[in-house]
């Protein structure tokens, strides 16, 4: 169970046939398998030590496949690094993480040197260009013979990812040989793929999503099509050209391709099935893809980084409209193969079908914890069960149904609230532009339901209306007691997620609210 | 990653769909869930604590299933017994694995009588009978109210499997939840096996091939046919009235099945690939297979009990008699999913393509040892890879291709001869009933091939003739260098095998063979 055993058995078994396609550049396997066990060398040779960190800071290029098996292969930990971030971020992660290296590609120069003078735990920085050559990145391969596989494997630490919080600095979700390994046979057995699959990679290689693709397609031994940034054209073309089998989205991808005007100019017939994940899929969306691709089979995986990612599976034959199995669109699916789900309470305590709680996980994705951080992995990780923060409900056919995050449930006299559902209803009204819905607190019932609404410019609304809309859509408990209509927009993060933390604190200043 | 979760999850997504039909019993998932729970309650109320073992005697029945999921749940571990075995062989294996508690089907009490007297570690038998629910079985199961699942998993030892060496006691093979996990999910990944499918278990649930299957289709969450014993009218009546697609054969079965008067008269048009192994398939056998099934996915494995069992995979495209796959049809195929897999020379170095050497298996499949057989487990797994004492060369596109057990090698100046291959020579003999070759001391080869031929009563070969008939069909190196001619039977083992040991002996009384 290591994963560099992975890549040596899928070459064996493919050799000559190819592995990467990135633009004009292509590789077979054998050279896949040479050049990752050269720069193995290379890395050793360079001073790289068994649990040593090594990042990597590119676009999505053949030369991240390398980086993956490189690493393990000299016994190292990759550390992927966010792209968009900035130089403070980006410092941030590399000061926790250790990393000794940071494989590069030389367009990021410029930010590279904006933290560098402040890092002194990075000895070494290696330079590759995707479009030429001649690099320091290439002399390494080229001046190395191929390492021995080092064989880490199991409890080993294959990487560190780091997860983008809403609030606090990013954690560094540590993942093991074993728990990358899980997710990708998982991976394989739902989605079927194997030796015949050609893969496109869209979504960005730094995330856990793209990331985890890379160790299953490499072990169910596929082609993989490499697009360095998401544009739907390029999208479409590389289908056509490459007869893409299987792909992975995230919602907004999904948007942004079944609403181009040149969809039905390409031959997309070869696609047999599109992933999607990482965040919700609006239904509309979702509907407008059955629509203008019957033929492929949508899946949702629900995860994060913390579970290698994914946990829950929703397959293509829930993707209907009409018929029995039609309210299951709106489930992020079931339990994947080793997954053990369960709904649980504040005090970790298991929870009926159909009532609300936090998403709790167990088996072999659940990463190791976070990398140097006892407290958090502590408060996530509890008696082996990772505590997602998400709230959902599961029917009495293990379809899970998310609500909410935890700490946006509102539970108000004894009931589990969603704000999202809430917040839904009131978007109903044409006046909105914007609201966000929480607990505040209440005497009797601890948190009653509160509103803070945006208006549109020239509108107007009334408190009373805004409920009285309410009470009209949904039970009684679940509607607003009190709201405030507001001119000026709700606070937003760097992600542009509504910052509810910041709304509720006034409200709560003498109440200390657990959850935040 | 443990084996109840894996019972827990398939439960609650096919609730009310049956699970198990044995005869005119049957079970939905729901109830089989919790007959296994309510089981775990009376096993632990009865004094099972965290991993005592408990064995069962019987054959392929319903209750098997309870066994295999009720014992982990309850924190112990299976050993299942051999129901073809004496009371001497049973009382050997109840003893080693220390076993506090045994399930049997009533109809074994004779021989467990047998035994029962000498065994004081043994404190507990709860028969049942298959066609009778009156039994100490059914009262526990009625008796208690579900327990709580103990979630063993991982490292902890889910089951006990005795392996039958042709030389020596029984060996106990020490397997782990995470071994019978990676065997699920791998032959889920290669047999693509999933809630459609509807498994018939005709093999004996007792073997390593059979009970890994129990473990593999709970958690694929498949419909399972069992067949108490194994006869071709029921298979093939069974296969038409459950619209059974798939099953696993050894090659003994499939020879019967293929060649039986009935095999077309029954409607088998559900069956979608048969799976075989345990023993080398004959190639006239599995041709005949190929020509009376065409529409059957064949698809062989190889591995041993001490693997879980299974290391490697022929898929079914490789089952052709023309083009260019047509001669992989003689490889035990490539290595499985997690498996990696050497050819090794004595020093455990790998060989090259194309080398004969002994077959060694590293991965999660690799059984944590024999039961108290520190000795037996060293020299088996050395380094983590486990040497399976096959002799195997691997193609360059890593197919295996079985040549004989390592022990009946003859290494003759320098090259590695394959035994099995000189006798399918010698066998080519119209004269002769039987024959085994072995190497004998040579001073200056180290060894030399020898052949011992019985000729069939009436007939007349001599030595000159059967080497030069050797000569004209094999490399000079390959052919015996001495012949004895002789008219007695060959000794054979309790399980029918030419004992090459006892042959071997009269020759090596002065040289030590390290092999033997």
């Amino acid at each position: 169970m290591y994963l560099t055993q992975t890549l040596r058995r899928s070459a064996q078994r493919r050799k000559n046939d190819t592995v990467l396609i990135c633009g004009e550049k292509s590789l077979n396997w054998s050279e896949f398998e040479q050049r990752c066990s050269r720069l193995a060398a290379g890395l050793v040779a360079a001073g790289l030590q068994a649990d040593d960190r090594v990042a990597m800071l590119s676009h999505n290029c053949a030369e991240y496949f390398e980086f993956s098996f490189a690493v393990p292969w000299a016994g190292g930990v990759i550390v992927p690094l966010n792209n968009r971030l900035g130089s403070d971020e980006l410092h941030y992660i590399m000061e926790d993480s250790g990393a000794r290296m940071l494989i590069a590609d030389s367009h990021f120069k410029g930010v590279i040197d904006g933290f560098l003078a402040k890092l002194p735990s990075l000895e070494q920085i290696i330079y590759f260009d995707p479009d030429n050559t001649d690099s320091d990145y290439e002399t390494l391969i080229e001046q190395h013979q191929p390492l021995e596989d080092q064989q880490r494997g199991y409890e080993d630490i294959a990487g560190i990812l780091y997860t983008s919080g809403t609030t606090g600095r990013p954690k560094g979700a540590v993942l093991s040989h074993r728990n990358l390994i899980a997710n990708s046979m998982g991976s394989s057995l739902n989605f079927g793929f194997n030796e015949d699959t050609v893969y496109l990679h869209a979504a960005p290689l730094f995330h856990s999503s793209g990331a985890s693709r890379v160790y299953s397609m490499i072990a169910a031994g596929t082609t993989n099509i490499i697009l360095p940034t998401f544009d739907v054209p390029t999208l479409l073309a590389s289908i056509e050209q490459h007869r893409v089998t299987s792909l992975l989205l995230v919602p907004t991808m999904i948007n942004r391709l079944v609403h181009h005007e040149d969809l039905h100019k390409y031959d997309l017939s070869s696609l047999i099935n599109i992933g999607y994940g990482a965040s919700p899929m609006p239904q509309t969306v979702l509907k407008k893809a059955l629509k203008e691709l019957p033929e492929v089979a949508f899946c949702q995986a629900y995860g994060m980084t913390e579970l290698s990612p994914a946990a829950t599976f929703l397959e293509a034959r829930y993707h209907v409209l009409e018929g029995p199995d039609a309210g299951r669109l709106a489930s992020c699916g079931q339990a994947v193969f080793n997954a053990d789900i369960r709904i649980v309470d504040e005090q970790g305590q298991p929870l009926a079908d159909g009532e609300i709680g936090e998403i709790a996980v167990k088996g072999p994705m659940v990463m190791q914890g976070y990398w140097q951080n006892p407290q958090a992995t502590a408060e996530a990780i509890r008696d082996g069960w990772m505590h997602t923060g998400d709230a959902a409900y599961r029917d009495d056919a293990g379809f899970f149904f998310m609500v909410d995050r935890i700490k946006d449930l509102v539970i108000s006299g004894g009931e589990n609230i969603s704000s999202v559902e809430v917040e839904n209803c009131i978007y109903q009204l044409e006046a909105v532009s914007e609201c966000a819905v929480f607990g505040i607190p209440h005497v009797d019932w601890i948190e009653s339901v509160h509103a803070e609404v945006v208006i549109k410019p020239g509108q107007h609304i009334t408190e009373a209306e805004v409920i009285s809309h309410c009470k009209s859509q949904m039970t009684s408990f679940k509607c607003p007691r009190s709201v405030v209509i507001r001119e000026q927009a709700l606070p937003v993060s760097g992600a542009g997620k509504i910052m509810k933390n910041e709304l509720r604190k006034p409200y709560w200043q003498d109440n200390e609210r657990k959850t935040d």
